[in-house]
């Protein structure tokens, strides 16, 4: 049994911590803060958790010393008091984007601005278990991952793992999001009468988190495109790669049960019949699983290869809870066992 | 062919009488305004009117005379600059709901605030024309109408015209209503991830609209429910009341059928067999028809009266120009032809 | 440790059965039938399982013993095999509506048809804790809830147990409620351009559910009346009635403050601020809570009181495993932990 | 004023057609034929319609000449009976896929089955103006167009008709769409519960509409990956390719601006402030505009080209209208002029 707080308890990456940790079997929560709901009980914010955690939100200026720091604050913030952080726990897992280069100038490029604390980057360790399961569990500070990255990095992955990509082929991905991808803030767009029912194509390139895959793989001509479409959960990535010469459906099949027997919270969705026969972002609404598919265009290898998260889950909260269960040593899936809902 | 400007044509039911007022046939629109839009193409605001209106917003404060001006300000501001509105226009119709109700002290009652110009009060015609068409017909300023006012009138018409209301009973409307209700400013609760998929009872009773049933048909016993669902465009108010002794379906057909032949706009929807048999708003989106239908507990008097708007369009901006070709002596339809969408 | 069965695993409520049974601390799932499916995965047709249940499919012919039979087949199915079903397991739940009523001239009048097997109705206990949990924990029969009158009841109980309604009061009840409701097979209304976007008062008064609501409390006056929103998972009954002359606020608290604090799965919502002020079922999807709250317009006597649930969970399977762990005298809520999302 | 009749009304294309023609200064409905609504008002269906068309479904056995004649039945049917239909009436517009390809090997390719009436294919001018406007004039039978097809056509019109792409780049368009386009037919995939909320990409390449992408434009390297989203109306085509070197913004700026000016219901949607500075088809729903626009990675060549429409009007009946409209010589926007809505 540990404790441990969240700084930014508001926001919807906040909300979703204090979901998974007041059912944590290990855990006990010490502290949530919020500037703006200060005094409030979390509930009156995240009216799913009334009855079930009684938990006011403190001021996040007066953290007390824990064993596991949450940072569940706006990008920018982190970086500033690091060394504060640091001391108050001897673990850390941030949420936002401001650990997850490490490479500074990789950071300036895509963030337009130097980063505070560079000296921290290279001391956090990218918070995605499906590709850096070995260093998280040796780790003290952990950056959470961009969710657009999650579902891009894991739609590539069986294909990088298995090294059958043509690497000459440019990368493009389509990822369709959900509305909370935006946070909580309000804004023009986030208006339900305008942003309802859109498809909203609003970064067509160069989004930050393009970065975070271009570090995981390598990949020199990559393109991610955003488009917002409706529903407030979920996100789903369709990446568009050419193959080296010579793959089969066989090898693809290999490379795609490979990393889902590899890692609990993949899944293979790649049926021949029914209603559910590709990923799906709805169905995991709630849940840490990412649910993998591919189509191929063997006659001219070509391959769409799709990954579906949700995104205030596998792509934010639930996986900084696996980071946590990875860093203590204890079982990868613990707390994180609700699968979704169907229907939904 | 005459000339009209409008005041206040950012927000939501502006943006409609511009749709509506750049097709219709005798119309010329002169100014429309925005201060917050100042010098903006009104397309880059309705992005439906792209190469459909060419017009710029101009400043409120130098509005040009013209035939008619239709004020779409908030509500509170029309009462405090009505002479000013009177000598640029001869003829004016206010969308907002500052002289919708013709009793100051009934104005105060629910607006819980003193009445700036009360001596205008009894000069507006409330323009719901399906019960006050002749006085609009004289009338050169009109009171624009409640949205949940409008759809609660014209479920309760077809009885009260008849006369077979048991005048001693309560009369409970419950309203269901889209996002467009509240209108073009954001606020916390109207964020996307917060008002998708909601069911919620923001209103249990004393809405203001209130106040112009009561005005219209002098109810005693009425309670407003005010419910927001997932959708952007439309109201459906279910009333639900006891008959006089002794009425029969016979008798409900005939009032119903009364009602519909008499009003251009108004449609009877009561069928036995498909999915459309009883009024819906979607298939109303962008249309000023209004559909009512009803149910009948003969055993115990009880009905049920439902009403189905566009709330922007029957509910706001439709009506007003309805009310001003009512006003011109034109076609009661001109200008608002268009029929909704199926499917949608 | 027990085993259970579940008749009839394809449909919405099997399938939520399936989930919550799948992680209940206490329960082995022996088989799970469909006739359609037969030998399909769980997961292909309820794809958030996969991975999490690897059962397939049975024969709903070739049951075996347990010691719990769900039964989750449709209406009409299990009063003809009852005294099978009986043979099979020393406890049944049966989801259906077979034996939700007590007296077979309700049933008839209710149903238009005889029932099939008259003398199994006082065998069976109407399975809603908070009207009946000890006869739940002494029976060995239960009769799973209608969803509506489930939310119909919770919003009346508080008032009820209290003994503070006008007795000659009617009572009116608007149920909103999402496309779950109307079960896994298809039809013309539940196409999905049809059904999106609607608001569809599809049953004005005489739904079956409300002979359950009448036979929990006995009202005279009672009218249901149901309308699909868009959303998947959820109702909202919003009942309009007037109380004893003399009631104030505090009364009021008092009566919804006990009842949420005897009943684990009930809370009550009633803020001042915030955006969630109300009983909301976007929330709770998911979840077994059931949300109430309530206004009152106590110059009038009058008041509105508000249920919200998930129509499958709390109005359905949910409850069904709540009175598992009470016939199985477990903890009330085992297995029932998940308390919906925020934002969703 | 010319007589029309259009052969399959109940469906979501003939629907439309019925709505536009109702409106038509220029065209009487003379039939319009549903053997399962054989004398059923064409309102029961399109309830849209009530009290603006009075017509009722007549019998498609017992069509009579007219003056032109919609063919809006399901794919496989025109091409058996062709004969007959050009007896009945001079011209004919044909909505399904039967004529859109002029090859009949390309047909058989695509279709997987030969062609019933390949001496008809070389009769008849795929109907999309933007690429055919000078032979539609001079046609007398006319194929409609794929909604997909048409959406991706138009994303790619500014640059294959500046001639600036790289011949060598493959084309990658991932079109995201509503439920409307999977037509009026019922099925398990489109049941509200599972249709609701989903990302789903149900062809990640090989749909049948590239095939007129390719004839349009002699594409060799094109996959067409189709995803449904969550809106009932509306497709978005977003382009991926490289341009040839050297070419930069305002060469785009000149393409896109051509392409507009030259087509009356094209439209450039490319704004730096905002809720609307990218195409979105929400708002053109009822509409047959094409809203599109780009964004230009220069560094490296590479374009996202953006298309938005209304499947079932750009992309289906409104550009059939359209097609008439050039045919007999008219305003090619006569009877189209609904500009579609704001916000919805």
């Amino acid at each position: 049994m540990i404790r441990v707080s969240i700084l930014g308890g508001s926001g919807y990456t906040g909300g979703e911590l204090l979901r998974l940790l007041s059912f944590h079997p290990q855990v006990e929560i010490h502290q949530v803060t919020s500037q703006s709901h200060l005094g409030e009980y979390v509930h009156q914010v995240h009216p799913n958790l009334r009855k079930v955690n009684s938990l006011k939100f403190s001021d996040p200026g007066q953290l007390e010393p824990v064993d596991l720091l949450f940072l569940a604050v706006p990008h920018g913030e982190a970086q500033k008091k690091m060394d504060d952080f640091a001391r108050l726990a001897p673990k850390v897992i941030d949420l936002s984007a401001d650990f997850r280069l490490r490479d500074p100038v990789l950071y300036e490029k895509w963030y337009g601005q130097t980063h505070a604390s560079p000296q921290w980057l290279s001391r956090f360790v990218y918070g995605l278990p499906e590709i850096n399961r070995e260093a998280i569990q040796q780790a003290d500070y952990i950056s959470g991952v961009g969710c657009n990255a999650t579902a891009s990095i894991l739609a590539l992955l069986p294909i990088m793992q298995a090294g059958i990509m043509d690497d000459s082929s440019p990368v493009t991905i389509e990822i369709k999001v959900g509305s909370s991808e935006g946070g909580a803030s309000i804004n023009d767009g986030s208006h339900h009468p305008e942003r309802s029912g859109v498809i909203r194509t609003f970064s067509a390139f160069g989004h930050r988190h393009t970065a975070e895959v271009i570090q995981a793989f390598g990949i020199q001509k990559l393109w991610l495109t955003m488009t917002a479409v409706d529903l407030v959960r979920g996100a789903l990535a369709t990446a568009h790669l050419q193959l080296k010469s010579g793959i089969v459906m066989k090898d693809l099949w290999k490379a795609y049960r490979a990393v889902t027997q590899e890692n609990p919270f993949l899944r293979l969705v790649n049926e021949k019949r029914g209603v559910y026969r590709v990923p799906e972002p709805k169905v995991l609404a709630g849940s840490n699983y990412a649910d993998i598919g591919f189509a191929y265009d063997q006659e001219n290898n070509h391959l769409v290869s799709i990954c579906a998260i949700d995104n205030l889950m596998k792509g934010a909260s639930g996986t900084a809870v696996q980071c946590m269960n990875l860093m203590m040593g204890w079982d990868e899936m613990a707390g994180l066992d609700f699968p979704g809902l169907h229907p939904v």
